[in-house]
C-alpha cells in the first residue's frame, strides 16, 4: 500500500583501493582543512575529527564534561553493524564496509577514544558526537588506503559512514547500547558480589543474638544474621529489579531515521542492525516497536535511571547502619568493628572513620541527584524529538560508573572485613527491656507495659522488675529466652536469616 | 532446631455476649476518659477512638495533611484476616473473631472513616494510625455489645484487634495494598484509557501527513497517526513498566512483627494473612519471604513510586506537544484544534487556553516532587526500621490519586475533542524544505545541503530550489513525495502506526 | 512619547442602589443559570459564584487538592486595593468600589471561604481563580443590592471586580501576598521561637561537658551547651536568610496586566494598587519595576520555596541529632532524655519513641520534595506568562504551613521537655580517649596516635594508656582536663555558646 | 573563666637549613615508603604526596570524579595563612612558616595540581585531602631544603602544616573560598554579560511590536525589547540574589578545629586567619560566629547552590522563548533568526538547530539534579561534623562551572547573533486577534468576547470581524493600534523595556 522509494542507486563503481596496515595517529602538525555545508574550517593536523566536531569543540567549550567513552564505543558497534547490513544489501560496496567496520573495531576497542574530545553541553540530540564518529571513521578510513585526509573519498562521513542513519535514531541506540552495558557488566555483579557477601555475613551470624532497634530505640531481639538477610535481601530486590528493566533498553530506534519514518533507511533496516548488534555484543537487542516512541523519547533510560536509584537506596540504608552500628568505640552503639584502612583526623591521633560508608552515602545522594536531573530532561521532548540526550546519558552512566566503583570498594573495604562486637552483643541484650514483649501474649499488653515501666523507672534489669510485678520466676526464664525470641517459629527466608 | 515458644494459652472463656445490629453512632457528647499505658485522657465522646488516637491529635495538629482513608481501608483487610487466621487456629475465640471482622467489614467500606483523623505528620512507622484502627474496632466491638467504651472488654485494641501483629509489619503491609489498589484500581485503567483513546487517533489521522519536527525544527514529514502512534507507545510502555513494578508490591511483611522475627505471631501466622488477604481483596499478595527486609524498608513501594514518575514523564511530553500543537490561533502552530471548555482570560475577551494539557504538566511536576520526596524518605531506613513510611505513602497515593484523576481528565476534555487542523498540516508540508533529504541518498548529504541552503537563503520552496540546482523535475517528484516519504517501507510499529 | 489611549469613559451612570444589610448566604436550593462568552450553564443555586467556575469545576475535578484559602484572601485585598484606586480616579463610580470593598473585605475575612471551591489543577495562569473571585463578588455585591444573581449588573465580575488587571498580573499578586503572610505569619514566628527555645537550652547547659562526635565516632569534648548553640545558630542563619528572601516578594506584578504592558490599567495603577496592598497589609509591598519578569516568571516565589527548604535543612539535621542523642534507653546513645508523649508500640509495651523528631524529618522531607516541584515548575514559564502557577503555590504555601506547624510542635513537645542525661555524659567523656588530641601540640601528632592506639588495642583507659607510653602524670593531669578542654580560648560565639 | 592550656612549648630549636631554589618535581622513579600512625606504605616515588593521601587512592579509586582542583587552590591560601599566623605567634618558627607559604604559593598557583589526586569518594569530612596538601606542602618543603622525603623533617604535615587546624574546620573553609572564587570570579561576571547583553537587545528592539503569548496562546502586543527587558530584569534579580548569598559564605569555620571549640588553637586563632585570608584573597572574609553550627553543617554552602539554581531557573526560560521564537525555519514561530553556528543534522542536510539554546537547557536541569544531591547532603550532617562535604562542594563548584561557561557561550553564539524576523512580527500582528482587549474597556468584555468569537469563527481579520458587531471604524482604529497597546502609559521599568 505505502509508496517504496525507487531502488537506491547502487554506487559508484570504482576499483577497491589498497589497504595499508597503517598503526592509529597522524605524525602531521599544524591544521588541515575541512569543510562541511557551512563552509571550511581548519583543524588540528594530528587528528582525525573534521570540520563539524572541530565547530562544536569551538562552540560548546563548556566545563569538563566529556561525553562519556562509552557513548563512541557504543557507537562503534552500531556504524559497523550498519555496514555490514548495507554491504549485505548491496548498498555499499563490499570493500568500503570493510574499511568502515576494520576502523568500527578500533573504535570499539577504544583505541580512537583520543579522537572523541566533545562535551556533553551540546546539541540535545547527540548530532555532534555521531558526526565525530563519521568524520573520524572516514579520515581514519581514508588513511588506511592512502588518500587526502578531509576529502572525504572514498569514505563519506555521511553517505557511506551515516549511511541509512541519523543521529535521531542512532544516539540514543548508542545510549540503550551503553547503558545495559553499564548495568551487565558492571553495576550487576558488583552489587551481586556484595549481595554475595552480605549473605555470607548473615550465614556466618545466625546465632548472633543481638538487640534490635526500632525508631533507634531498643526493640525485641534477633541475630546479626537475620539483620544482614534484610540487607541481603533489599540488594536482590534491587538487583533483580534492575534487571527487569533492562527489558526496554534492549529495544533499538535504530532504523527510524530522522523522523521515526525510516526515511532513507531501506525495508527492514532497523532489524537487521538490531540483530547485528545483539550478535556482536552477545545480548537480546531488537528492533523497537515503535520509532516514534522510541526517538521522542528517552523512557527507557529514564526507567534504568530510576533502577539505579532504586539501587542506591538500599545501599544508603546498609551504609548507614553500618555506620551506626560501628559508632563509638568508647561512647557510640559499636556492635560492629569496622576495618582501620587510614587514619580518620588530622587532628585527633588514633581516630578510625567509617569512611567507606560515607562514601556510599555520598555516591547514594549523587545517584538521587543524577536521577532528579534525568527525569526531568526525559520529560523534555518535543514532537519527534528529545533534545536532551547528553544529559541524560551522562548522569545515567555517571550513576552506573560510581554505584559500580563504589560497591566493591565498599565490599571489600568495609563488608568483608567487618567484625561483631560479641561482647558488646551480650551487653546490650542483658540489659535491654524489650523483651518484656514476649510476656505480652501471656500477661496481656498493659501488664507487660507496667512491668517496662517499673524497670525503666527504677533502673531495674527486666527479670527483676518482671519478679517484682509478680511474674513467677520459672514463666519468665521459660519466656524470655533472647536465642528463642528471634526465631518463634517463622520459616527460614529465602534461605539467609535463618541458614 | 529453634525453641518455641509455649503453646500461647487460650483465651480466657466467657460466653459470647449477644451482638446487636447498633448502627454506626455515638450519642454522647462531652469527653469519655480513655487509657493507656501512660494513663488517662479524655477523648470527646461522640468518636470512637481512644487514649493513643487522642494524644496523637494532640501531639501532631501539624497541617491539613490526614493519613489517607485508603490505608485505613487496608486497614480493615488486614485486622479482619487476622481475626480469621486467629480465630482459626484458636488463639482467638470464635465470637471474637467474629466481632472484629464485623467492624472490619465497616472499616473496609469506609463506614467508619469519620473515627480516623490523624495527621500524616506522626510517628514514623505509623503506630498510631494502627492503634487508632484498634482502638476504634475494640470500642464499636464494645458498643455492639453493650459493654462500656473504653474498657477494651471484650475487645481489647492490643490483645485482640492487634493480635500476632505490630505496627512494624503491619503499616507497611496496609501500603502495599493501599498502592496496589490505587494502582489498579485508578491509575492502570485510566491511563490504559488513556493509551486506547490515544492509539484511535493514531489510527483516524493515519494519512494526515504532517511536518516533522526534531529541536523544534522543520524536519521530514510523518503522518499525525505515527506521532500519535509514538504517543500512544510510550503510554503503553509506561503502563507495562508500573504493572510489572506491582510484583514487589504483593509480597507483604505481616507476620513478621515487631523486627521481623515474628515474636508474638505464631509460625505460618505471616502466609496465612496473606493468603486471606489475598482471598479477601482478590489480589495475589503472599507474604515477604524477607521480613527484615519487608519492614526495614520501604523499597518497594519506592520502585512504586518511580513507575509512577515513570508515566508523568511521558504524560508531560504528550501534554506539551499537544498545547504547542493546539498554539495559535492565529500566531502559533495550530495543527490541532483543542477543545474550547472555558473562556481563557478576564482581561483578553475570546481566549481559548490549553487548560487541560497545562493541569497535566502541573500534575507531572507535583508527582516528580512527590517522588523526590518517596525516594529521600526510602533511604532513611535505620535498623529494624523505615520510620519514614507515612510521608512515603502520602505522596504515593497522591501522585496515584491525582495521575489517575488528570488523565481522565485529559482524555476526555483534550484529546477525545483534539482535531486536525488540515489546512495548516498541508500548509506546512508545502512551504517546508525538509523533504531535501530524500535526495540525500541519491544526490549525496553534501549536494542535498546546498539545495537546502539555496532555498532558505533566497526564499524559494524547495522544489525550486531544487531545480535551480540542477535536479531534474522527474526526478523531485518521484524522490519527493510528502506521502511516500511518510511510510517509506518501515513495518507498521505495533498495530498504531500504519492501520 | 509612547501613544496614549483616549480617556477611558466614565461608567454609565445609574443612581446608587440601596445596599441592605443581608447575611452571607443564598437560601435558594436547585440549580442557577450562569453565563459567560462560551454560553449558558446551571450552577448550584446556593452558591455565588458562576459560569466560569462551574466550568472549572466540571473539567479539572482532579483529586483533593483545592486551590489554597490563602490565595483568595489575598485576591480579597487586590481587589479592595483595585476598586479604591479605581474609584478615586473616577473610572468606577464611589457606591460601586464601596460595594465591592465590602465584599473584598468578606473573603479576606475567610467568611466566603465556602465559594471558593476551585481545584489546583486548572488553568496553569490561576485565571479560573480570579474569576472565582470576581464572579462571587458580583454576586454577592448584587444580592446586596437586591439585583438578580447572575445579571452581572450592577457590578460585573470582569469590567468592574476586575477592572484594570488580568489573571496574569494579579495571580502572581496573590502568590506573593500570600507567600508573604505565611512566611511572616507562620513560619518565621515558628522559626524564631524555636531558635529561642533551643538557646535557652544552650545557655542551661553551659557546662554541660560531654563528648564530641564526628563521623558518628568519639571526638574531643564540648558542652551540651555548645552542641545546642550550633542548631540556634543554623537556625538563625536560616531565618535570617528567609527573611532576607522576602524581599522580591514585595514587588507586586499587579500593573501589569495580560502580557506587562499595563494594556487596559491606566498609568500608574500598579503603584498606586501596590500602595494601597501595602496599606491594607501593613507589609512594604512596592510595583515590581519590570512587569515583564513579574508575569513571565515566578522566580521570586522559586527562590522562597529554597528558602524555605534551607529551614528543613537544619531542621532535619536538629530533628535527626536528637532522636539519636535520646536513642536508647538502654543500648543506644542516651545522653537526652525525650519525653514520653505517648505510647510507642502496638507490641513492645512501654516502648516510647522519638516521635516529634520522626515526624520533623518528614516534613523536611516533604519540603525538599515540594521545591523540587515548584523548582521544575518555575524553569518552565513560556514568553509572557509561567502557566504553571497553581502548582508552585500550592507547594510553597503547603511547606511553609507544615514547617510553621511542625516548628512549634517540635519545640513544645520535644525540645523543651528534653533533659540531659547527666550520668551518661559524665560516663562517656571518662571512657573516650579522644581527649588524646589534647596531647597532640605537646607531644607531637604521632606520638599521641600511638598512645591513643596503646589505649585502645588494650582496652585501656586513656590516662593509664598515656601513662603506659611514658607521659608524666602531672603533665596528663594539666593538659587533658575535659572542661577545660571544651574552652581553649576560642571567644565566645554569638552568645550562645558560652553564656 | 575558662581554663587555659599552658603556653604551648616553643618549637625545637634547630637552625634554619638553606632554602635551594629546587623545580617542582621529582626525578626518581619506583616507589618509596612513607609512614602514619598506620604503618609505612609504598608511594610513587615521582610523587610528592604521602601515606594518608596513597591510602586514600587505593581505598577509594572510584569512578572519575576527582576532588576539584579548586579546592586545593582555597586549602593553599589556608595553609598560608596559618603558618603566617602561627609564626606572628612565635608557635611556629619564621623559616619554617616561610617554607610553608613558599609552597602554598605553589599550590595557590596550581603548580602542584599533578600531586593532588584524590577522588570525591572519599572520607566525608575531606580530611584526605587535607591530609594530601599536608603531606605535599611537607614534602616538597622537604626537597627544597635537601631532606629525605617522607622523613617529616623538619616540615611535619600534621604538627606544622596543619598546626591549630583540623580538616573539620578547614575543610569546610576551603569549601567557602573555592565557592565565592567560582561565584565571584565566574558566574557572576558571566551572568552580568549576559545580563548586558539582552540588556542591549532590549533597547536596541524598543519599537518591535510582536504579539505576546499568554499559554502558548495569541495574546496582546508587546514589543520585543519590552520582552527581551523581562529576561535581563529575571537576570539581573538572579544575580543580585547571587551575590547577596554570598554573605554566608564569607564567614569562615577556620579556629574551631576538631569539634568546634578551637582546641589546639590559640585564642584569636580563626580571626586572624580570617584575617589573613581576606587579606590574602582581596574577599572580606571574617570569622564564623559559631563554630557549632560551621562545622556541623554545610548549611550556607547549600543556600548557594539554590542561589545557583535560582539562575539556572530563568536561564532555562530564556533559553526555552529562545529556541521557540526561533523554531521554523518555515513551519515554526521563527520570529527570531538564531545564528547558524553548525550542520544540524547527520541525515536532515541544511538543518540548522538551536543547539546553544539546548545545552543551556541541559546544563539547567544538571544545575538542579546537583542542587537535589546539594540540599540531601546539607541536610545529613551529625552531632559535630557534617560527613558529606566532598559530594556538596563537587556539585557546586560543577554548577557553577557549566553555568558561567554555558552563560558566556549562550550570550556569544545565540544572543548576540540573533536577529528579528521583522517580517513575521508585522505578519502576526496583522493577524491576531487579542488586540479585541483594547476595545473591552470601552464596549464591555462581553461584547468584545463577540467581536472574537465572530473573527474566530469566520476566520475573519479583527477589525472586520469589530466592523461587522457594529464597532464605528474610527473607533476601531483609534483604539486598536499596536503600537500604541505596548506602551499605554506604564512607567519604564528598570531602564530597559523602554529605552
Amino acid at each position: 500500500m505505502a509508496a517504496r522509494l525507487p531502488p537506491r542507486p547502487r554506487e559508484r563503481e570504482v576499483s577497491p583501493p589498497r589497504v595499508r596496515d597503517v598503526p592509529i595517529g597522524l605524525r602531521a602538525t599544524g591544521t588541515r582543512t575541512e569543510r562541511d555545508s557551512l563552509g571550511e574550517i581548519e583543524v588540528p593536523a594530528e587528528h582525525y575529527w573534521g570540520a563539524q566536531t572541530q565547530r562544536s569543540l569551538i562552540h560548546f567549550d563548556i566545563g569538563d564534561d566529556r561525553m562519556p567513552k562509552a557513548v563512541y564505543h557504543a557507537y562503534g558497534y552500531i556504524k559497523k553493524a550498519a555496514a555490514i547490513v548495507n554491504a549485505r544489501a548491496g548498498r555499499l560496496s563490499r570493500w568500503r564496509a570493510e574499511l568502515i567496520e576494520r576502523v568500527a573495531d578500533e573504535v570499539i576497542r577504544g583505541e580512537l577514544d583520543g579522537e572523541f574530545p566533545l562535551y556533553v553541553w551540546q546539541t540535545g540530540s547527540g548530532t555532534q558526537s555521531n558526526m565525530n564518529v563519521n568524520e573520524v571513521i572516514s579520515n581514519r578510513a581514508i588513511q588506511l588506503v592512502g588518500g587526502r585526509l578531509g576529502s572525504k573519498d572514498p569514505i563519506h562521513p555521511n553517505d557511506h559512514v551515516n549511511m541509512g542513519q541519523s543521529s535521531n535514531d542512532t544516539f540514543v541506540t548508542a545510549m540503550h547500547l551503553a547503558a545495559v552495558a553499564a548495568i551487565d557488566d558492571r553495576v550487576l555483579p558488583a552489587a551481586t558480589r556484595l549481595r554475595e557477601s552480605t549473605a555470607a555475613k548473615s550465614r556466618r551470624w545466625g546465632h548472633a543474638v543481638k538487640i534490635g532497634r526500632t525508631h533507634l530505640e531498643d526493640a525485641t531481639p534477633l541475630t546479626a544474621g537475620q539483620e544482614w538477610s534484610g540487607y541481603a535481601a533489599q540488594l536482590g530486590d534491587a538487583i533483580d529489579h534492575l534487571r527487569r528493566t533492562r527489558t526496554g533498553l534492549y529495544r533499538l530506534a535504530v532504523g527510524g531515521t530522522a523522523v521515526g519514518t525510516g526515511l532513507n533507511a531501506p525495508p527492514g533496516f532497523g532489524e537487521e542492525v538490531a540483530e547485528q548488534l545483539a550478535r556482536l555484543t552477545g545480548r537480546p537487542f531488537t528492533s523497537a516497536p515503535n520509532k516514534f516512541a522510541a526517538q521522542a523519547s528517552c523512557d527507557d533510560v529514564v526507567r534504568a535511571s530510576a533502577a539505579l536509584r532504586s539501587l542506591a537506596v538500599p545501599l544508603f540504608k546498609f551504609a548507614n547502619d553500618l555506620r551506626w552500628l560501628g559508632s563509638g568505640p568508647r561512647t557510640g552503639l559499636h556492635e560492629l568493628i569496622l576495618p582501620a584502612n587510614e587514619p580518620g583526623s588530622s587532628i585527633m591521633p588514633g581516630k578510625v572513620n567509617p569512611t567507606q560508608a560515607e562514601a556510599m552515602l555520598m555516591v547514594a545522594v549523587q545517584v538521587a541527584g543524577n536521577d532528579t536531573a534525568v527525569s526531568m530532561a526525559g520529560a523534555e521532548g518535543n514532537f519527534e524529538l528529545n533534545a536532551f540526550r547528553p544529559v541524560i546519558i551522562k548522569n545515567v552512566l555517571h550513576s552506573a560508573r560510581i554505584l559500580a566503583d563504589m560497591i566493591d570498594h565498599f565490599r571489600t573495604y568495609l563488608v568483608e572485613g567487618a567484625e561483631l562486637n560479641t561482647e558488646r552483643l551480650r551487653h546490650n541484650i542483658d540489659h535491654s527491656i524489650m523483651m518484656v514483649t514476649a510476656l505480652s501474649p501471656v500477661v496481656g499488653y498493659d501488664r507487660a507495659a507496667r512491668i517496662a515501666h517499673h524497670a525503666l523507672d527504677n533502673g531495674l534489669p527486666l527479670k527483676e522488675a518482671a519478679l517484682q510485678c509478680g511474674i513467677a520466676e520459672d514463666l519468665y526464664d521459660r519466656i524470655v529466652n533472647p536465642e528463642a525470641l528471634t526465631r518463634p517459629g517463622v520459616p527460614s527466608p529465602d534461605g539467609a536469616g535463618h541458614p
